[in-house]
Order: C-alpha cells, then structure tokens, then sequence
C-alpha cells in the first residue's frame, strides 16, 4: 500500500445522520449537510494513533485511541492494511453526543476518509465501511448496527439490506426532500433506548410495518410525495420510545401540522426529524417543533438541511 | 348505474396468484397467466345471484350464492350499487382449490370484473376491489389478507402497504421474469397454515425481514437480478411452514441449484414457486422440484408463467 508523497495532514467534515426514519428501524438512514464532525490527521513516523486533541464533547470522549470511535476505526484500517506509519488525529465535535444524530458515526468516517486521502491507491466506500463500523462497535458492541456509518459514509439515502454479510443500497430520492431536526436538550444514552425495545414483538404489526417499509422505499424511488408522506409510520419503535422522550408525540404533531412529510424520532433520540419539499416547509416544521419545547421549558438546537449526496468532504489538505 | 343494452352474458378468466413471495408476508404478490378460473354470467330478471353450475372444484365449493366466494363478491357488488338485475353464475374452476395459488381469489375476481363488463360505466379496479374481498373474506374470516386478490385484479407484482385503509401498489419489475409453480398433491388447509404461525416474533428478525423486502422492491423495480435472489428469504414464516410441507427444503434447494433467483412456498402453500430470469431457467427448475417429488412417490402439476401483467381478461362477450 503506497503513500501519496505530498500529503501532510488532511481534514475532513462527515455529516450527521438520521436513522430508523419511522418504519425503517436498523436498516434505514439519510444524511445532512449540517451539523457534523471534522477530523485532521497529520503522518507521523511513529505507528499507531495518537489522539492529540478533542475540541468540543463536553469532555466526555476519551482521548484513549481504542476507547475512541474515531481511534479504534483507524486503528483498524492501519492494521488491516499493514501501514508503514502512523497518524496524529484531532478532534473538532461540532455536534453534541447523545442526540441521536450519529456523533460517533460522524467522528468514526471522517477519521477513516481522512486516512484513505494519504493512500496512493485509495479504498472505495464498501471498502472502507467495515473500518469505520469497529469505530461504531465502541458504542453499541458487536452488534452494531450499520444505519449511521452507512449513510454518513455513501450520503444520500441507503438501505441495509444485510448485516452479515454488511450490504448497503444506495436509494434514489427527490432531490426537493428537506429535513428539519430539532434536539430537545436532553440526556438519553443509546443503550438504555434500545434495552427498553421489547425482543419480541407482534407478527401482525411487523406486517404493517412492512408494509410501510415497501410503501416507503418505493415512494423515495419514484419521488411519490404522498406514498412517502403514508408510509412515513412506525408502530413498533416509536410507540415504546417516544414515551420516555417528553412532549415527542405533540412535538411530532406540530411538525405534521406545519406542514411536514412526516416525523419521527432520530436514531434512538431525543433529537426528532421532520421530512418536507422545500427549505421554507422544513424552516416551518422546525419553527414549530421548537416552539412546542419552549413551552416545555427545553431549550433545543435545530438544524434544517436537505439530504447531503456526498457524504464525508475534504475541508483541506496540507503538504 | 346504467347497464349496456347489448350484453346478454359474459365469460372473464382470471389468474392464479403467488403470494408472501418468501420476505412479503401478507404483502406482496404477483400474477401468472396460468392456471386460474373461468366465470360466465348471464343477466336475469331475477334479483340476486344464482349459482348454475360448478365444474372442477372436486365437489367441495358450495353452491349457495352467500357461501362462494365469486356469489359472495357478486352479491356485494350487486348491492352496494343497488343494480336493478340479478346474474345466473356458471364457475369453471380450472385450477385446484387448497394449492397456495389463490383459486378463491381467482373466482371472486373473475366474478366481479364480468358483472363490470355490463355496466355502461365501470368501475375502476381500486372500486372493484373491496367487492373481491368480500369473497376472500369467506376463506380467510374478517381478517383476510389482500395479497392474492389484489394480484390477480391488478395483475403484475403489487405491494398491500396498507389493508385499513386499503392500499394496493403496482410495482415495476423486469418484463424477463419468469416463474415456475410446482403443486405437489397434498392437502393443507390455509386457515391451519396460518395457525401454526407464531403471533410474537423476534425484534431482530423482523429487522432481517425488511431489509430483505426493502431489497426485493429495489432490485424489482431497478430491474437488479441479484439484490432479487440476495433479497428472496424468509427467516419468519417459511421457517415454520416449510415443516409441515414434505420435501419442501430439498425441492427448494432443487430449484436454487436449477438456477432459480429464489423459491419458496406460495401463499401458505404446499405449492412452491421459483422464480428465474426465462422461460428456459423456469422449466428447469420446474423439472428439477417435481423429479424431487417423485422420489418421495408425490405426483404434482407444474405450471410456467411469465409474470402476467394484465390480470383478469375478457374470454367472451355474448349479445
């Protein structure tokens, strides 16, 4: 595996991401322009990863590369591919962690497409997606699922299609489709909102969400706004999990009446999205999901994007 | 509702049906030329709907208007547009009933697309279609599914997203599908293949489900052969089916090995469908299921069918 000759240091941006997006629990996700983390990685000549700073995350990201998302994906990819050298990383978490937006995601594909621009010879994307999952694996263990990485890696919408062997389709969508995020200031973990998931659950009401999953992937493909806006339904996740979000229900309501394709929780939460066909809708949808929430006394972050085709972008790289 | 002036009685064929098609449980199913049913109405003066006479069938398909599938359609249909005329019913039953491939939806389907053909205004298929289910309903209690009837009245490979309200979708598929259908000669009834399914089912199953359904309708739709046969499993349903069905593993491993894109059971069974990419590569598979099924001394039909894209046809118009 060669090395680029000029290449220093390199700094790169991987967006957020928002999953599940109603009835496509594990297997769907969509990124965005806005928020997202940025990573540089400057070659050294001493092997391994050093983590030399972290700007942002409340102090709460370890600076231990193997505890680090971002840390343990390149570890992987050097090991993996036998890299005669090492790289110093710095963190710039420009999104909060725990909202349910893919922080550890975002921080985990920079990291690995920073590395691949030192590369003669660089990986492509179902290359690369394996390194940045062991970052994931730090958060969610070995069964991690696949949705953030995938979708902040290719951008635009996918669909996992299979974990083992790890399949990612990229969908077609219209290119009109907004989102609105609103995160309600909030602490959930990740593994609590999954720990209260029942491991069982009816078989006639996974037919309706299979339904919707249908309804929903052909609706992204055929650009049919009202398929999308009917199938946008999740009767087994969002049930259990919006009762430990407060005010998810009428939040989701005033995005709905504001206007909005449809809404639903973010990821495990507490960050919610709304779907819509133009920035002036989505601006409406997270007016009003805001407005609701300052009535709650919660304060929130908010954020309005349409789906990012690209995913991880190379801010700049240094000789 | 006005009636032709010139029709005096018609015959309609309608199709046999594969359903669930191994990941869209109760969701999905598509149409094949053969077999299916014949249905002759002839106007009366008499109200109601008389059943003349049943050929095929065995015997086992009740007479009574009320109790038939195709009358109970008729009778819905005759009512609810309060038509000034009643029908004398010849069924020609030309497929065996209890095989998995949607005889009593072929019946109430032909039914109501021939009384259609007397009305100087008809209905469309999305109002015909609650009639059929009337019908279906007569099989499968209050509860019946959708899949079948909505396959064999819109032809083509359709998607139930929703059976409250009722929403049927035509997906697009790749005009070179072909499918091969082997009936081996057993009794099963469909309301005891749908008992032995378990009512609760695991979370990450149904996750495996819909990556496969959400797979399914991506590679039909964009016409990718492989993400069809990586996406035609069922970890839920034929898991338990496929016990009770004999031999049923091997002639599906048969059909795999014959080049099949994928095979599973057809409806609840005990036929089994393959589906491949031509006519060839369906008679094969065909070939190589009911030679397994002679090993085990089980006679069976075979049938090959494109997908049929049509639905129920007019056979003849009689003044």
């Amino acid at each position: 595996m060669r090395l680029k000759n000029n290449v220093h240091s390199v700094t790169v941006f991987a967006p957020a991401t928002v999953t599940n997006v109603s009835c496509g629990f594990d297997i769907m996700g969509f990124a965005l322009f806005q928020p997202g983390d940025e990573v540089r990685l400057t070659i050294t000549d001493r092997q391994g990863v050093t983590i030399t700073s972290i700007e942002g995350g409340n102090g709460k990201i370890p600076l231990v590369a193997e505890q680090n998302t971002a840390g343990k994906a390149l570890l992987s990819m050097l090991q993996a591919l036998d890299l005669p050298f090492g790289v110093e990383v710095e963190i710039f978490k420009k999104m909060a962690i725990g909202t349910g937006l893919g922080s550890s995601a975002a921080s985990a594909v920079a990291a690995v497409w920073a590395l691949n621009q030192f590369l003669e010879e660089p990986l492509n994307k179902e290359e690369l997606l394996p390194f940045a999952m062991e970052g994931e694996k730090l958060t969610s263990g070995q069964q991690a699922h696949a949705d953030n990485v995938a979708a902040c890696l290719f951008g635009g919408f996918v669909v996992i299609r299979s974990l083992q062997p790890l399949e990612v389709i990229a969908l077609d969508y219209p290119s009109e489709l907004h989102c609105a995020i609103v995160h309600p200031q909030l602490e959930l973990k990740t593994s609590d909102m999954r720990r209260i998931l029942r491991q069982q659950i009816q078989l006639k009401d996974a037919i309706e969400q299979w339904g919707n999953i249908a309804g929903l992937v052909i609706g992204l493909q055929k650009g049919d706004f009202e398929l999308i806006s009917r199938s946008l339904k999740d009767v087994i996740v969002e049930p259990v999990r919006g009762k430990v979000i407060p005010g998810y229900q009428q939040a989701r309501q005033a995005a709905l009446e504001a206007g909005a394709l449809g809404s639903g929780i973010s990821g495990s939460g507490p960050s919610l999205f709304a779907l819509t066909t133009s920035a002036e809708a989505a601006q409406q949808c997270a007016q009003a999901m805001a407005q609701f929430y300052l009535q709650l006394n919660l304060q929130c972050d908010t954020y309005l994007s349409p789906i990012n085709p690209h995913g991880p972008q190379i801010v700049q790289i240094e000789d």
